[in-house]
């Protein structure tokens, strides 16, 4: 197809195209004269990757170049590959080489989990737990018992879902992530609405006129 | 205590303290003569709080003030109060009024919750949702059977552990909602990392020394 009708199909307006295949976003088309190139569905795929990256994960053109070169040219080690993906992700912390994070450390020691300062998500999880130390609700070990075998029966479905194919599997695993945080943490506040309704005893009677097919507690 | 002990205290600078005095955020001390007053130990506490809203919340002054109001005087109806200091939490969606979100709508229907269109959580859902949805990766019925209960024992534990009192409990709420969510997200792309280095077979051995004191499979 013509550039034209990539943006019809896509929705993205030409100017933006010509910005991601200047950029090295997006492949160049076939060329079928000086002034004429030739789309194709791969590149309808690729524009709808390039969205999900820069808007919806709100990446960087550069950090969005580097997780796209990851998925056409994925290492012999996938698994470093998709740790190297991953680690483009935001909230961009930036470990240094040599520190340790205790407080990470034992919480995966809890886990039975290995510990590798080096993963990005470490020194993210050693942020996020000082930060619930100093709000006076840590991450104490029973709440540990709650939010860890939840969290990793998710992690267990999501990475059984990830593609054979290695490029498949790099594309799955950073859009997987990124996009399904703001759905599991909108279906926590969620549930959390709906738990204390029910605790409560209260604002599900004034909540207009709800729908509640079939009321299941826990 | 005079404000100098608070400063050393809390490590909050004096010019911040008394910024937070000036905006309304901390209460006065006990005037003890003009140009002195005495601060309690529920300053300390309120400084904490006020720390954890504007640094880790990363709330404006105007936004943290909201829900500082909302602890000091809660509304009869604790479940309508606890729903507006957790809408002003980021990400800020604000959802028009009579608008409809249907795949919001869908999924708490499949879960069998409310469906009230003026939760703030109702409009970040149907965005969450839409751009998991425009990435290639819904949040289907498979995905949704695991997610939901996951989530669903998450939120019970978590508002299970709310304090009686009102004041207390809006603290709670709000800062156990928002500090807990970074917490959530890094130990699932930890256990990602973990359970694909399972098995993928790979990385793990390359991980240098990590510690893994009792490796648990599911």
């Amino acid at each position: 197809m013509r550039i034209s009708e990539l943006v019809e199909r896509t929705g993205v307006p030409l100017a933006t195209l010509k910005f991601y295949l200047r950029e090295g976003l997006l492949p160049a088309g076939e060329a079928t004269s000086a002034t004429r190139a030739e789309y194709g569905e791969a590149h309808v795929r690729r524009i709808a990757v390039i969205r999900a990256l820069t808007e919806t994960v709100g990446l960087s053109v550069q950090k969005a170049r580097e997780v796209l070169q990851l998925m056409d040219r994925p290492e012999d080690d996938l698994f470093e590959t998709l740790g190297k993906a991953i680690a483009a992700l935001p909230p961009s912390v930036t470990p240094e080489a040599a520190e340790d994070y205790p407080r990470a450390r034992e919480v995966l020691e809890k886990l039975g989990q290995v510990y590798d300062p080096r993963f990005a998500a470490v020194a993210q999880l050693e942020l996020a737990l000082a930060a619930a130390e100093s709000a006076g609700i840590p991450l104490d070990d029973r709440r540990l018992a709650v939010y860890g075998p939840n969290i990793r029966a998710i992690a267990e479905f999501d990475v059984g879902s990830i593609p054979r194919e290695a490029t498949a599997a790099v594309e799955y695993a950073v859009l997987g992530t990124a996009v399904h945080e703001p759905v599991l943490i909108a279906l926590r506040r969620l549930a959390h609405q709906d738990v204390a309704a029910r605790r409560l005893g209260q604002g599900s009677a004034k909540a207009g006129a709800p729908t509640r097919p079939r009321p299941k507690g826990r």
